[in-house]
């Protein structure tokens, strides 16, 4: 892990990273990137670490991810990190990933749902994007500022589900993930292996998730605790009340 | 309306009432009942009231009803009331609610949906119920410490969402409502006229309440603003943080 760059405010530290040719980005409560002993003792167990999973056409700097980090940064003292997924942000595209971005686009505009075709990228970029985000996780559990113990929560709506989910399910480091906006056959059987805390955010008019297909997965989460929020609107028109319940759900498990 | 005791315990004074023959219990913020000039001038628009239906086989002061009210009373400084719902509580019973009572038993016990017979039953109890609580909602705004134009929340979950989504249909002081535990074909067509805030809470593994049923009550409600709530679990086990939740969902709206 190659960190690029730093720099501090409204209280918390950006630090980016290359991590084998993946871009990321690590975010800390200001004051913490220096791993003192003083810093660690606070948080004998290890830091708690958020990986924010970025949204299909999104990227690691995304304005929600950048806003949420910093929340989780400083209300809860969290290390939170974003990496681009395959074929988005800094990443080189392949003439695939840009059918994928201009589907996704006609899709939402016309709504329809998310294609066999659509799935079978995404999925392919979710097979790709499980080993690097564990790749991530081992680097940043080596940082002082972050320890080798602590608890990992997973929060990714849309493609960040479809990510991970299949890492929650690979990765038994993942103790909670809040998931959400998908829902297709080719996720269940990964669904079936996750078992900590989830929390499942469905838009009840999403037009790329049918509402069974949304439904379905929320049911195959085997997890005792899981809980699933459903309001009304599309794809892109989560409630903002729902991203700070989300944080306050990582904050109760993490 | 007839006072018949006052108590103050834990912040939270408690004055039990009678109403035209309904049983019923008004809780306060200590120190707001005198309706002295100052407490309402703190709440120039009226303190916001909040209205507790209880489940099937449960009453006014049943625990979590009490709980519940001592919280709304003294985090948010909101007026709170229970009353009995017919054949429930101090109300005489007929034969018919014994039969209810215990069909209710058997059911959750064997593990079966809400059959003709209770949905009928349960929908007398409301045509019943709904003109008691407009009474009572009339009565306690003439009293100073809560005042004519506050906002008024419902929340009740089971019997307490048969009761409150026709009295929310009925009743436009109502400004938001808290329901769940329920579904059935009855409530459709008032839940058609609900078009305040709602939150509705599903248990995903309800013994008296198919999932599909909960999700066409969720469906119906045609606010702008509704939220659903779904956990695994059977009808009696609600988890502690949704009833948390489901209070500051009702701080958000009144």
């Amino acid at each position: 892990m190659r960190f690029t760059s730093e720099s501090t405010a409204d209280g918390v530290t950006e630090r980016r990273f290359t991590l084998d040719g993946v871009p990321g980005v690590l975010w800390l409560p200001a004051g913490s990137p220096t791993g003192s002993p003083a810093d660690v003792a606070a948080t004998p167990t290890g830091r708690p670490l958020v990986l924010l999973g970025h949204g299909g056409g999104q990227h690691k700097l995304a304005p929600g991810l950048v806003a949420r980090a910093g929340r989780c940064a400083t209300r809860y003292g969290f290390a939170v990190a974003a990496i681009d997924a395959p074929g988005h942000g800094e990443r080189p595209r392949t003439a695939q990933d840009e059918r994928f971005a201009t589907e996704i686009g006609e899709l939402l505009a016309t709504g329809r749902p998310v294609s066999a075709d659509v799935a079978r990228h995404t999925a392919a970029l979710a097979e790709q994007a499980v080993p690097e985000w564990q790749a991530v996780i081992d680097a940043l559990r080596r940082l002082d500022a972050v320890g080798p113990d602590g608890p990992v929560g997973f929060w990714g709506l849309s493609l960040g589900t479809v990510i991970g989910v299949p890492l929650a399910a690979a990765d038994p480091r993942i103790t909670a993930g809040v998931f959400g906006l998908a829902g297709h056959d080719s996720l269940t059987e990964a669904a079936r292996r996750v078992t900590v805390p989830v929390e499942f955010l469905v838009q009840w008019d999403d037009e790329l998730v049918p509402r069974e297909a949304a439904l379905a997965l929320f049911d195959a989460f085997p997890s005792g605790e899981k809980t699933l929020h459903a309001n009304p609107g599309g794809h892109l028109e989560l409630p903002d009340f729902e991203v700070t319940a989300s944080e306050l759900f990582l904050a109760r498990h993490l």
